[in-house]
Order: structure tokens, then sequence, then C-alpha cells
């Protein structure tokens, strides 16, 4: 039974909770948070002690870390646990700061800890199809993916400000996921992108709608869309095109009926954001922790990982600024 | 915190027991089963202790009990909890013969505590929401009911024959799906069966296919088709043609991937048999039946439902023996 | 290259006279109607002659007749026309009178002469489809065949009253497809009738919404539900449940483009009725028509089918007058 | 009715053939083709005449002209028709060479005489919805275009060769359609293409998958998807988010049967080719060419939007090469 120690209550931090406390070999026994309450609050609800992030990584009785807090803190927590000698799963991304983050895997690297990065989408069921299908050789040679990725609303400016930006902040799913299934990384980046869904974001120097295109060395391509807003709900898809057919992984809709009337057929709406669209994910993907640590199962979401879709993040940024295409080395 | 006795340690008391032990305010506290050792691992698993029924029943720190045994144990375990003041959530049906239930129905009848039977597919998602929709008037008045419930494969014969047969056993599910969605018990039950998909099933003296036709007072027809194989997975749908249009649930497939290649677009499999399908159902049924007696919510599913459900399915085994139709008092 | 006269003028005439005029071996040169207008008209419309019944049945230039005339008609024109040695392609039903269609299938056998009956559904591609895969056993041995089939609107109840009934005017077109799908006449007929859309119906007699289920000497079961009305559209479905998976052909919809709102997901109706359904089909049906004069191919619609489906619709209105299942010889 | 001579007998000239003769208001009266066994035998199944182009250019009872010869002779031919004042329907491109097509523009412009470019889809019953629900506003304001269109398998390396390369030859469609659909120019255009689907293509100097990405001053972004090869059909799909949702065009597929088995559930594949999928689209197209001359209704694809499609591919094919983004005036 893996004792488990959480850093970060907020939102993410309390589907984790969920997650450590159902699963039959872990146990969550501390919460952290900058907000005392909210880690006293979430630590009572799962019979855990509320503490310091410092006690956490202090308490030689706490296996691994699940670090949930500011994207600013993940760089410096990753390396403290891993030098505490803890496992460590944490949300994405690693850091906004492509040469921190790099900094974070070399001094990381050697130390023999697993770190896994919290890129939950790899272990939705539907994705996950997608990638045992082209593994499988179901359609033959890879050639197109597309990624459509869209947000129901869009954050407010004040936290579009510290984000990092779309790329960075939202996009990142998408370039880990576009790594995840062509198995390797592009050695171009196009990215296109505008502030139409509301002015403000584009004021604070950011895009709210983008469109990267990513070519491979071996003639592939792929494109990702994103948009902040998409009034029906979260929009999540991939297709990918071989030489043998076309994979689809379509929206996961709130419930099957359909209504036909005068008016037409309607059906229900994607689900309507992460928190329910990724619930079998989130979980998936702590189990898949659980097993890395106490099976010495492969690590499926490396730190390095997650430098790999910062690096494509931060080349976006700089393509959608300039507006011509980057070459990654 | 309401605290469990569950009666029955099989497949779908195991399905019962994590439902009781995730809830926020219901705790299981003992498990009873004919097999000892069954219970005795299904209680370690969740603090609970192994004891017999009449321990449970006995036992008043236990404010409710979930009934799991085996049919024929239902009528007298519901008497015996009530009598014992324990809430009863007991799984379906009542009863294999219907005046016994009638009479269980009467001697609950009058002790104000709530018995609430297990038509777990009232709390699918996807009925729910055609429930909801007819009730609020979105296709005008209903006028014609189908309902399509095939399960994945046969039951062993030896199942079958102290099933009390198809209606009692499987489309007692849909005879309590058509009072739920008609809102009345229908004048006349049709039945034609067959045992097309393993004759042994018909030395058994069962039908394995069948289609009933009920009708009611008011001119609506309900027609419902039942089979006991379906290679292809669980096939759970209902459609509602009313005045103003048509209300369709379909299945829940396995996932949203689709596959087009020379052969074709292929898509996924419906969720292969009830564990996968209804697990969101289960669990929602436990929450209302801790709302009724924790919040003195109406009971969603009576006793009484329970022994209307079990009035056709006794009324559909004598018309497909006789081939007519039979009339309701 | 056929020469084809047309009985009657109207609406479905019409849609016949299109698709003799534009098919390669076939010409249209004659067209009679009551209302001589409609007949002139149409017949100017392709270069044809408007004339009598009686003159295109003399005519010996002509090769082959479509009946398109009111029901009470068919049997006497078939007769007629066959004893001149015309092919012919005749509307359904082929009489209201079980009796006298009887009589006619007598007269006509043994003159050797073509009589195909217009049951355009089976030329459906959907349906053909449908045929053709179970043809070649790709779901094992059908078990249990459902057919929905719904009009727009009902019709008036004028027409009501001469129409012969809705199982003899309507579902007779359903009677078709199971003998068509099933390869065998069902041993049982039951019928639940009701008219419930349409008060007046009932009152002439008639029901407006029902629901058959025929039953097979091997064990097999079909069930057929009609209605008068489905406000969002032309409802024509197919299922056939076999031991080895399930085949279902769904409507054609108006077109593929789906509205995601904040309201939900909405998609096209299914085509209005059946001049825009069928289209296809009655092209396909004469295409059919001609290859059985011109290439010797087998008759895919006799008039044998045509009284086969008709002793079915006789046999549902007697059921759902007595409530009783009706035991075919 | 207008009486038309149609230049060019190859594969398009016979779908135009079919709908030129159907139509009520217009009548083939003449064919010509570098292959004169080519025109006599298309003229011959329409009773038209087959004589040479200058001919018919030449026939002053010809109303109008339908140019669907080799592209190197389009311009020519416009300019010739126009100044015979004849109405012309030129099959796209208006010519390989955006400087020729421009000065056609220039010598066509004030004959008044009507031309138009055939550009089909925009009369497929599903991209005209699409643009009908962006003109009603239904999507607010649109803000992303995605286009997918993809041919179900690559031309022969000879047309590759004189095809004037993928974004001339097949993309076009798509320019015109983003055209369509967005009302305006892009600003920018960015291309990414490979020969991955046959390195022969990319040694004639072409690319067979590709993908653009247009950016317009009002802030919204296009994107279009190309590729030579999907095994499973033609692949033609349209979505449009806009502020208040998405519409979405998918595929007309080959029939509506849906087969579950063991294996999944497999549905029929898209129409194979243009002929069968956009059938309906040449003859609305011809229907809309008829009204613009007879009934001075709008020209609905103005030779203008020919040379702006051309435009967008000269630019694509630039941006391809380069590698970065072209800027349009």
């Amino acid at each position: 039974m893996l004792k488990i120690g959480l850093l970060g209550a907020g939102r993410i931090g309390r589907v984790h909770a969920i997650n450590i406390a159902n699963h039959a070999r872990s146990q969550l026994v501390a919460v952290s948070d900058v907000n005392e309450d909210a880690a006293r609050s979430l630590a009572d609800a799962y019979g855990a002690k509320a503490v310091s992030s410092e006690a956490i990584l202090a308490d030689a009785s706490i296996d691994a870390v699940l670090i949930a807090t500011s994207t600013d803190t993940h760089s410096d927590l990753i390396e403290k646990a891993t030098a505490a000698g803890k496992a460590v799963l944490c949300e994405k991304p690693v850091d906004l700061s492509l040469e921190r983050a790099q900094r974070c895997l070399n001094s990381v690297h050697g130390t023999g800890v697993p770190v896994m990065i919290g890129f939950n989408r790899r272990f939705d069921p539907n994705f996950s199809a997608i990638k045992a299908s082209i593994t499988a050789g179901e359609i033959g040679k890879p050639e197109l993916l597309s990624i459509t990725s869209f947000d129901p609303a869009p954050p407010p400016v004040a936290y579009v400000k510290v984000s990092g930006g779309l790329f960075r902040d939202m996009m990142i799913h998408d370039f880990d996921m576009a790594n995840f299934l062509m198995g390797d990384a592009p050695k171009t980046v196009h990215a296109a992108g505008t502030s139409i869904v509301d002015p403000e974001i584009g004021k604070a120097g950011d895009v709210d709608t983008a469109v990267v295109t990513l070519t491979y060395a071996d003639g592939r391509i792929a494109v990702i869309k994103n948009s902040r807003r998409a009034v029906y709900g979260y929009d999540q898809r991939v297709e990918v095109l071989g030489s043998e057919g076309l994979l689809s992984a379509g929206n996961v809709l709130e419930n099957t009926v359909s209504k036909a009337t005068k008016q037409g057929v309607t059906s229900a709406k994607p689900e309507f954001f992460f928190l329910e669209r990724y619930m079998r994910a989130y979980a998936a993907e702590w189990n898949a922790f659980v097993a890395t640590i106490l099976d010495g199962a492969a690590n499926p979401v490396s730190l390095k990982d997650g430098v790999a879709a910062l690096a494509l993040a931060e080349a976006a940024t700089q393509s959608a600024k300039s507006g011509q295409a980057v070459s990654l080395a």
C-alpha cells in the first residue's frame, strides 16, 4: 500500500485525491496547500493529515507525491521530491520555461526515481484505443494526424496572464498527444493564432484560437486546432489518416438519447469539461503510476516527455508571434 | 451515516458493496451469505464483519439492508427486515410467485418502513433522461413504446430451470420500464415466445426469444423484445413515439473510436453486459435509496412497483403458453 | 426498347413516368386516367399520347403496362392486360379482397406473362443490402425481425374509408418486407391496433397505430410497428437479430449536417415521405421490371407475393378486431 | 429552352451531358472533343450533333457552352465563347497560370455575358446547408473553419505532371469552399506538403498530402487538409466553429445499414468518389446556371471567384516550397 502525499488541494488536486483514496494499492496520508483551509478540508475527507509541503517531503513514511500546485513550483518540487527519494506524479506543464524544465530533467536524470507527468489524455480509453490500433498496424502507416481540442469557455484574463499562454497551458496536452501518437518529435512547427474569442486575451498578449501544423522528418504531418470557446461543451477529438484507413475518436456524449421532432433530431452534448470527460482517464493515469512504482511497469509519461511537449509549445509561441515556421533542432 | 447490512455476497452483492462503501452517507458494516467464505472475503475488503442474516436482522445498530440473495428468499427477508424496522433495498424480482409477492406487499404495507426494489434501469442516465423528456412534454402525448433488451449470451440451462422463466427473470426489467415510462398498467398482454437460441431452454419449459405487446386503456401500445443472445453485446434500447416526436435511447458503446478501411467503417460494440452498462445506474440507485431514508425523498421504486412488474411477467408467461392475449383485471 | 402504357396519372403514376422515360430500354408511349386532363398533361411531358385504358390494352405495339390506378381496378386490369399478352407492373395492393386477388392469381397463372407487384421497398438500397447480408449468412440464422414504418402524417379520413384499412393499405408493405426478409410465410398473426392519432380514423372503423407479431413454424418471430404519424418525417427502419449478429437499416436523412450549440446537437430529419425516401427504389424497381421482360431475369416480386402479403393483412385486420392471434393455413 | 454546346466529352463532360439533357429548360444540341469518337458517341446518346469546337462557337443558335476540355484550353475558350455572346459554365480551374486567368477575367469583364466556374461543391446539399446556416447566424460569428478533402486514390503520375499540382488541381475546390463559407479572401497562406502516399509524385515535383492554414484580416482562421489517398472512399467534410456553436457536414454513406457482430459494429463507407458523392451537386449546379441565364439570377460562382481560388492555390504552392507563410496583397 503506497502512502501518498498530495501537494495542492485545488480543483485538480481534489480529482486526484479521489483516485488515490479509491485505489486498492494507495492511500492518501497527507495534503498540503498554500490555502491551509483547503488542505485541511480535503485531508479530513480522506482521513489524511494537513501539513506543509516541507513536512510531506521530509516524511520518510511517504512513498510518493502528487504535485498539483501552481506551475511555477513544479520544477522545484520535482527536484526536491526526487532528491528525497519519492516517486512523483506531477501535473502538466513541467514549467513555463523550457530552460528551467530542461534543468529539472538533468537534475532528476540518474536518480532512478520515477517521475511521471500528468498528461491524462493518454489514458482516455478512446485515445488509448487509437494508439493501440496504430501500433497494431490497423491503418497501415500513419500519415496525417488531426487533433481538435476546444474548451467550453475561456478562462478569466487574470488566469491567462499567468498561464504561460495557450500553447503552454492548453495546447501542451495536444503536443503531448501528437508525440504520443506519432512516436516522434516534429522537425518544424508553424502556428497561426488569434484572439477572436475575447479581445482582452489578445491585449494580455495571448491567443484564444490557434492552428498548429507539425511536419516530421519522414514526411508525416500533424495539425492541431485549439479554441478557448465551444459553447456546446468540451470538444476533444483525434483523427489519424493512414495508408490503410482512418481512425477517429469522437466526443463522449452526456447520454445516448436523441429526440426527433419537427425541428430536427437532437442529441446530447459532449461531456461539459475535463473533469467529466476525463474522469476515467485520471483514474487510469493513477493506476498506471501505481503500477510503475509497485510493479516496475514502464513509466508511460516520463519527465522527458513533459519537456518534449514544452519544447513544442515554446516553438509554437514563437511561430505565432513571427508568423513563420520554426525548425526544431 | 447509514449503517448497512448486505444479505448476499454474490455477483450483484459485490456491485452493491462498492456503492455502499463509496457513498458519503452510507457504510457497509455487515455481510452475510450462505457461502461463508464469500461473505468473509467481501466483508474484509470493506472493513465490515461477516455474520449470519439473522445476526444482521437482529442488530439494532444496522439501519438498512440490501437483499441480494436468491429470489426464493426475497419475500421472507423483506418481511423480516421491515418487521425489524430496517429499510430495505431488494433485488428484483420480489418473488417468482405473484401470490407470495402480493402477500409480502400486504404484510409490509402500513409498517411505514421504506422498501425499494432494485429496478436499476430506472436510474440509467439514458432512460431517466427519456422519462424526464416525456414528463416535460417534449414529445407530446406518448403513443407507442418500444423496448429492446437483448442479453449477450444465454445463461446455463441449470439457471434457466430455477429462474422462473424469461418473463419473470429477464423481461421483468422491461415490464418495470414500461410501467415507469407509461405511468400506468396495461389492460392486455400478448406474448410470443420461442426457444430458437438454445433448444435445451425450450426443453426446460422456457423461451429465449420473445415479443410482448401491451395495450393500455387509453389506446397506447407498448412492445418489448427480448433475446437471450446478442453476440455483439448487451443491447438495451428504448424508443417512445409521441404526438410531437420520437425519443430514442441507444446503447452505451465501449469507446467512441471508429475505423474506416476498405472493408467499411467499424465502431465499438455496446458495453458487454449489465455490470458495465449499468455501473452508473447502480450507483445512482443506491444514492436514491439513501435519499429516501435520510432525506425523506419519495421512494422511486416501491414494493408495489415490484409486484406490478411481476403481474405482467405472470400474464406474459400465460400468454406465451396459450398463444392468446391475457386481460389484466 | 420496351413500349410502355401507363394506366393512372396520379401521384404515383407520375413517379413511374419519370423512371419509364429515363430508362435506356423503355419508352412511355401512352397514358390513361379517369381524369383526362391529368393523362394529357403527363403524356405531353414525355411525348406520349393520352388515350383510354381500353386503347392501351388494345394497342398491339405496347409491350407492357404499369397499373397505377385505384386499387379496386387492379385485379381487372391485371387480368385484361395479361390476357392481351402485356407484361404488368401493378401497384400494391393487388386488391382489397383476398378472395378476388386469389382469383386474379389463378386467372393469370399459366399465361406465362410476367406480372410484378410494386413493393418498391425491396429495391431500396438499404433494405436490399440487408437482404443480401442475410443471404450471405453474415448474421448467421435470422431469429427476430423488427420493422418500423411510420408515415409523417395521417391521410384524410375520406381516404381511410376507402383504403381497406391500415393493414391492407400501409402495413402491406411491411408484410411483404417480412416475407421478403424471412423467406417464408408466418404461421400466426397477432395484431394490436388503436386509433390514438386521430379518433376520426377510429370512428371510420380503422386504426392508425398498430403492432403486429408474426410467428414462424421454425421458431422465428417478426414484429411490425406502424403509426400514421411521425412528425419528424417518414420513419422506415428494419432490424434483424441473428445467431451471429444484428443488421440494422436506418433512415435516410435530408443531409449530413449537424449543429452543436448550447441546446444540444441537432441533425437533419429523415427524408419527408416515400417520394423522397424511395426515389432510388422506384428507379431500381423499374429497372428490375425491364430486366424481367427483356433479359428473362427472375420476377423479383410476383403476383403470388402480392397475394401472400394481402393474406397477412387480412389476418391482421381480423386479429386487431378480435384481440386474438390468427392462425394461417 | 436553352440550346447547349458541350466542349469536351470526357468523364466530366458526360456527367454534365446527363444534367443538360434531363433539365426541363435546356437541350444538348452539340458536342465537341479532340477525340471525335468520344464526341460522336456522347452526341448520339442525346440526339445532339458531334462537331468541332469552332463550329459550336460559330453556331448562332447555341445559347451557352459548357467547357469541360483540358485545363490549358479553358481561358481561350472562355474568351472566345463570351466574345461570341455565349454564356459559359467552365470546369475548374480557370487556368494553371494565375496571370493568364487574370487576363481572361479582364477580357471577359464588361461583356455582360455570364461566366460561371464549376465549383460543384457549393451546390452539394450538405455544404449549401452549412452556408445557409452560417448566413442565418445560427452559430454566431464563424471563427475557425476546417475542411477535410481526401481522394480515394492518387491519380497516375503522368496526370500529376500536367495537373498543375495538388494545390491547383485538387485543393482549388477547398480554396473556393473557404472563400464561399468565409465570404472573404485570407491575408496569409501557409502550406505544409509532403509526398508520403507516393514518392513518385514527389519526384514529379508535387505533393500528395497537405495542410494549409489561412488567416483572415479579422482574426478568423481556416485550415484545409488534403490527401490523395483515403482507402475507405471519398472523404469530404466541413466544420465551422462559431461563437455560438459548431456546424459539421459529414460524408454521404453508401447506405444506412450497420452490422453488429462479435467483431464490432460495421457501417457503410462514404460514396466512393466525386461522381457518386456530387451527383446531386452537379445537377443543382446546372440548374443554377440555367437560372442565371433565363431568370437573371445572380451568378453563384463568378469567373472572379475562379481567379480568387487560383490565387490561393498559387500562394499555397509557393508556401509549400519555401516552408514559409505567404502574404496576399
